[in-house]
């Protein structure tokens, strides 16, 4: 019996141990017509198109190993419904976890406004009375903040540690209540309570139908003044229309978004210039570490009829 | 016999509970003739010039308790030899290792060059290739990184463990070698062979003869092509024409000072503008947390004639 051939893009070094007929393709060209009985398709940077391409070519596939941590691409691209599909997830917690920790704190430290004066050659005397005044002082450490964390997987219990030893008091909103690496978790329904003691809401939400515009103006509205909004999950959870307005009008502090609906986002696009707003092109989780380990432990468990990591289809 | 009386600044809100005779004074004017009996004096923001004042005019004083991390400017006033110095270095631990963790995540994952584009409006496609590509994504991480930390007193204990935390091999060096708060800390004079093997260079030096542009271009030239440089201790460690010089030939991949020789920095200096550098307006540990207790507990001490906190002179 021929081994099971899996595809391993060529957008990054991957080097698969188990005994399998691992063959490198071109994420921008077409599969080779000699390929197209691979069993097992691994994506990395696929554009739609190409991974549309693969669905239909593909007759024999069954596994689509993608090492984003969101497959919401993959999930659209119209692979048979008996291809199963796991996602990176796993890969980038540390990333993530990481850039989000660094855009919260660009936030809550005004880097972005010092980063202006700066240009400008101007000691920031406004910041510097600010952060030292009793009554503005909090706004600019995480120590004594209350952070939120919505989308509570495997990032967020990363992450939540790392806010927690500088002093933050965190806590989780996911689709069900409970406790989660030592952190308290409400359920999504009752966020509008949880948003109204929020000095910092980091998103981490996968898209999905339910999450699509979740973080709105009603959303926005619900939190106090002068809080401060991160998004390290994706773009299509964000009224990007309510994060402007929240923005423009001075309710939010300042936020930071490493994901947009459109990405690359278009150079005309009026979040550019929105006021306190950092914007980082989708660089958070960029770098999955740990692929090799994680496509070997799937594809082993697949030829073993075991359940898989991360599967999110069907 | 009265209250031992000790004096106030009014740039903070602080209430000392011991049984004192604590008066509130302006530091922008002259020490009010009546409460020049004073034997403690509390200082804040004060200017050089008041500190000298103050020094003339205490002819009581026993003690004076700066509340910033560093006491120099204290320690050049022209107290009398026989009054006692106290600094607030405790205070800031938490404050200062906090900010020199957003000026690490910063510089290293480049957020200072993501707002240049963002400002331009552009995605910056060069920073998405660089920090996934093998060669290089290594430099975008804290994971992995040899973070060493110059000037390893309360601050650095504070901020190790956090580095740690995201996955940094920290090291310390300072004027004695051995393990502090489970670190490795080599000795000044080892020094040179620690940069050698260092991605990122913290420097929490104090300000004293010894460390007068301690971080100097045998230094810097001692560092990794690439490294990074975070000064949060004082200015006055720092040969600013090194810096700009490692800077503006690229030696240096990025640097975020918190602190200048000159403060406010001159409109005029060639810092502002220098490539990759981040510049904050010393707003560290701009906002001591705990002062009232460290107040309490050293006026208590003075008058039971216990050893103080924090005592730097005699």
């Amino acid at each position: 019996m021929a081994a099971l051939k899996i595809l391993i893009p060529d957008s990054i070094a991957l080097t698969v141990t188990a005994d399998v007929d691992a063959v490198v393709y071109d994420i921008e060209a077409d599969i080779p017509v000699e390929h197209r009985d691979a069993e097992v398709l691994v994506v990395w940077h696929n554009s739609g198109e190409r991974l549309a391409h693969a669905a239909r070519v593909l007759p024999r596939l069954r596994l689509v190993q993608a090492l984003a941590s969101g497959a919401d691409a993959v999930l659209g691209a119209g692979f048979s419904s008996d291809v199963r599909i796991c996602s990176g997830r796993s890969l980038h917690d540390g990333p993530v976890a990481e850039h989000a920790l660094a855009l919260v704190l660009s936030a809550v430290r005004r880097l972005d406004a010092l980063q202006v004066a700066q240009q400008e050659h101007r000691w920031d005397e406004d910041i510097i009375r600010d952060q030292a005044a009793p009554e503005t002082s909090g706004l600019y450490t995480l120590d004594g903040a209350r952070v939120t964390i919505w989308g509570f997987g495997s990032i967020a219990a990363t992450l939540a540690p790392l806010l927690r030893s500088l002093g933050a008091h965190v806590r989780g909103i996911a689709r069900s209540a409970g406790t989660r690496a030592g952190f308290e978790v409400l359920a999504d329904s009752d966020a509008a309570q949880v948003l109204s003691d929020t000095d910092v809401l980091i998103s981490i939400l996968p898209a999905t139908d339910d999450t699509a515009d979740l973080i709105d103006d009603t959303v926005l509205a619900a939190l106090p003044s002068g809080a401060v909004f991160v998004n390290v999950g994706r773009g299509a959870t964000v009224d990007e229309h309510a994060l402007l307005g929240a923005l423009r009008s001075g309710r939010l502090r300042a936020a930071a978004v490493d994901v947009t609906k459109t990405e690359p986002l278009p150079a005309s696009d009026p979040l550019w210039g929105a006021p306190n707003l950092v914007i980082t092109p989708h660089v958070a989780g960029n770098r999955p570490v740990g692929a090799a380990k994680l496509v070997d432990e799937n594809v082993t468990r697949l030829l073993a009829g075991d359940e898989l990591v991360n599967q999110v289809r069907p």
